[in-house]
Order: structure tokens, then C-alpha cells, then sequence
């Protein structure tokens, strides 16, 4: 088994060769320069990389090689990064700043930052669909593992988490069951289409794959919660504003459980992440090291 | 052989289908209320279903059974009238009007106009992943299918070309290659994604295949040229308002042709488009009405 380290590295210097085609202008069968300027901006502004990470352990934690899923790791990084760009929009959250540099739409212009969004989401299912093809063993593991990623970005899955949580801002509501929808959809199933895709290509059986949709359904939603918690308590100066989302009316696990109830909720989450991986060996620690850190993470 | 208005008829059917899984308000595994309503507010609005239909006939010129097709007939109108709400939204085009009603963002405002667009979008492929676990046959003609789906509207098709248009505004450039370009990447791909994707899952060859995609780029860019013409031609009263082209700076073969020069273009063009026909036998000849009815259309 690898290490998060390696997954990460891994996955960054593959990001890093996604653009090489991309052409000065607009000419035939490349990629116009200025979309894959807006598109690497934005893919290649940092961050965790924890969804890539989380295919690649899953894929190996079954036996699978890491290198034949690099294009799916790839591909749900694209997916993620589309949905900030997106979410960041004037007419969605109107954020000017994500990681501490200007959002996609200040620097390129809104309509520009749209396309590439678009363009992300579309490249991703095209690097998944040319390594679907190129791969001359049985199509089955690679046809689940797009729909594991589809779904969980999909009209049920992130997006649906996404409209909740654009009905629900500035409502000053303080509805539990809603929170927890958004918590799963807009945060949990991105994870789960993670960690099931690359269970699907190191050839998991469906048992394993239950099991590990249940434990991302918590890992996610924990993540979201010390996110929310974050938020009200971390210092400035990683990118993100502090108490934005009390000042934007945002439905989080604080504005409904105050900060010590949402702290247990937490712990409750971490808990029921880290009993759903009972049945796995140690191969699954990665996945339990993870947790325990995203848990107790300062930012 | 069925005809185009079989075709049509089907798509319409099966596409009203769609949403039957909508659920009030947020439910668990269902899509929500809101996104639902405004995903099928702009695929309900009608049109010509033109790049389904083409999915359908090629896919039955070739021996295809077409009710195995229809789920990717679905997808891709599902993908083109997602690019139609975000191409409408005040960061891009600023349109108010679509075949005659407000557009998405008129009605639902512009955060849910964008979700509504990635989730026609996210879901078209779901719809056609899922077709494709749930066939018993041979994955690879579903998989191609998709892969030309995916490329026609993806960074080197549709979406490079939206973003040629979105460059070329106002630039009041006359530059013919430009032009070109536009044409073939943000009309022309789309069709020919539906026509090849229709022709692989009918089980065509790669010489067909090859002689379909001649035929598409040359079909769509017959269809945006005489788009163009329309805007300076047609009469006003079919939703979109006359002269909109050249009032918004657009780049247009009548921009840089003139009248004359663009009918003179669209009629090559359509010559080009029948001419790659020639080694198919009736089979085709939905095709060549098809041709023929578009190069001739008052609207």
C-alpha cells in the first residue's frame, strides 16, 4: 500500500500533463488556450486532492493498480474543482476569494468561468470514457466506477446538494433533517462516488462496496460538520474568511446545533466512519488514519 | 425504417418520462422538487429534437434497434438544452427569450439556472451509464457511444466553440477561419456526437462511421449558416427576435460574407453534406430529406 503522501503527489504531477495539448488560439482538435488557461487556474490552485487520494486507496486497498485509475482520480478532482467554480459564481455563492487567490469568474469573467466549469465536468467523463477504451480488459469494473462517480455528483447526489443548499440560504431556518440532506448530497456523495469508484476498479464485491458507501456517507458528512465548525472557529488567513457562512445565512451543523452540539455530532460521525470499516483489515487504515485526522483537523 | 417523425415522437414520449422520480421538496434518493422543475421547464420546451432523432436514424440505418437507443437519444438532447441555459445566461449571451418563453434564469433565477444545466448535464450521462450496465450485450458500442457523445460536446467540440464565440463577440472581427471554427465546434460536433454515437450503437463500422462524421461537419455548419441567414431573413414571432445576431456583435457567415456569400456557402455546404452520403443506399435517405429540409427551412 501506498501513502496518502504518494496518492497526492501521484495525482498532482498527472493534473499537471492534462493541459500539454492545449493549442495558442483556437485551432482544430486541441483545446482552445484560453479554456485550459481558466480550467488549469482553477484544477491547479491546490488543495487536499482527498477525493483523488480516496479512489486510489480504495482501488489498492482490493489489489488494483493505482496507475490504471489515475484518470479517474483525475477525473473526480476535474468534477470537484467544476462544482467550486460554479458555486463560487455571482448568481450561486458570489465568493471573490477560494484558497487565498481570486475566483475563477474575477480573473476570467463570468461567462468564461461557466465554460470552464462546463468544460471540467466534460473533460472528466472524456478521460474516463479514453481510458475506458484503451484498457483491453473486461469493461464492467470501468462502466461502475463512472456511474459510482456520475451518481454521486449527479441530480441525487452533489447537485441535489447544491439546490438544497441555495433554498435553504438566508431562510433563517433551522430544519435538522435539511442540514443532514445537504450534509450527505452536497459533501457526502462526491466521497462515496470516490471511494466506490476506485473499490470498483481494484475489483471489490458488493458487500465490500456497501460497506464502504456507508462509511463515506459518514466521513462526509463529519468533514462538512468540523468544516461548519471551522468556519466559526479556525484563524483567518488560509483563504476562507471567518464566520462567511453565518454572514452569507448559511444553514450549517453550528446555526442548528450550536457549536458544542455540532462538536458531538462530530465525534458521533467519526465514530460510525470508523465502525463501518470493522470488517476490513489493515489495509483499510489509511482510510482510518484519514478520518481521525480530518476529525481533529485545525483548518 | 421509421420515420423522422417517429422519431421524434418517441423522443418526446420518453423524455416526458424523465421526471417522473421527483420528489417534493428534498427526499432522499430522489431528485428535488425545484431542480426537476427546472431541468424539464427548458428540455419540455420543445424544438426540433433534431440531434436525437439523428441518433435514432443512424443507429437504425445500421440494423440498430432504436428503443435500445433511446436512452442516449434522451441524453443527448438532455446535454444540448443544457448547453442552451447556460449559453442564455446573463454572463454569456444575456437572452431573455427562448422559443418564445423566458429563458431558465428568467424564471428561476440565475444560481438555479446553472444547477439546472449541470444536472441536465450530469444526468444525461447517469441515463446513459446506466443503459449501459443494464445491457446484457457486448459494453464496447456503449462505451463509444458515449465517448462520442462526450467529445462532441466536450473541450474540443461544443464547449471550445462556445468559447470561440464568446472571444469573437464584439471584436467585430470579419476573420472567416474563426468563423469556421465556430461553426464546426459549437453546432457541427454536437451532431456529429449524435450521428456516430447512433451509428455505434447500430453496430456500423469504422469506414461508416468515418463517413458520418464528414457528413455531420458538414450538415452542421450548413444548419448554423443558414441560422444565420434566418436572423437577417426570417420574420419575427418563432421566439427569437430578428437582427439579435448582428445587434450583439456576433460574428456570423453573414458578417463576413454577406447575404449572398452565405446562401452561396450554405448550398456548397449542403452539396458537401449529400456527397458523403453517396456509398450508403436508402438507408441514408432520412438523412438526405433531412439535408435538404434544413438547407431550405424559412425558420
Amino acid at each position: 500500500m501506498h501513502s496518502f503522501d504518494d496518492y497526492k503527489r501521484l495525482t498532482e504531477e498527472n493534473l499537471n500533463k492534462l493541459f500539454n495539448s492545449a493549442a495558442k488560439g483556437f485551432a482544430l482538435n486541441e483545446i482552445p488556450e484560453l479554456l485550459s488557461a481558466s480550467m488549469s487556474y482553477s484544477l491547479m490552485a491546490g488543495g487536499k486532492r482527498l477525493r483523488p487520494c480516496m479512489l486510489l486507496a480504495a482501488c489498492e486497498m482490493f489489489g488494483g493498480d493505482i496507475h490504471g485509475a489515475l484518470d479517474f482520480a483525475r477525473a473526480i478532482e476535474m468534477i470537484h474543482t467544476y462544482s467550486l467554480i460554479h458555486d463560487d459564481l455571482p448568481g450561486m455563492d458570489n465568493d471573490t476569494l477560494r484558497r487565498g487567490r481570486p475566483t475563477n469568474h474575477v480573473v476570467y469573467g463570468e461567462g468564461q468561468a461557466i465554460l470552464a466549469g462546463d468544460g471540467l465536468f466534460n473533460y472528466a467523463f472524456e478521460i474516463m470514457l479514453k481510458a475506458s477504451l484503451a484498457d483491453k480488459k473486461d469493461k464492467l469494473p470501468f462502466i461502475n466506477a463512472m456511474n459510482a462517480i456520475a451518481r454521486g455528483a449527479g441530480v441525487t447526489g452533489m447537485i441535489a446538494g447544491q439546490c438544497a443548499d441555495l433554498y435553504a440560504e438566508n431562510k433563517a431556518c433551522d430544519d435538522a433533517q435539511l442540514l443532514t440532506y445537504i450534509h450527505l448530497k452536497k459533501t457526502a456523495a462526491m466521497f462515496k462516488g470516490a471511494v466506490t469508484a476506485g473499490a470498483y476498479l481494484g475489483g471489490a464485491d458488493e458487500k465490500a462496496i456497501n460497506a464502504l458507501a456507508v462509511f463515506s456517507d459518514n466521513f462526509g458528512q463529519m468533514f462538512q460538520v468540523t468544516d461548519d465548525i471551522l468556519d466559526v472557529t479556525a484563524d483567518e488567513g488560509f483563504g476562507k474568511s471567518k464566520g462567511k457562512d453565518a454572514e452569507e445565512g448559511k444553514l450549517t451543523a453550528v446555526s442548528v446545533y450550536g457549536l458544542e452540539g455540532a462538536k458531538e455530532l462530530a465525534e458521533k460521525l467519526t465514530n460510525q466512519a470508523l465502525n463501518a470499516l470493522a470488517d476490513f483489515d489493515e489495509k483499510a487504515d489509511c482510510f482510518r488514519l484519514l478520518t481521525r485526522d480530518m476529525y481533529s483537523r485545525k483548518h
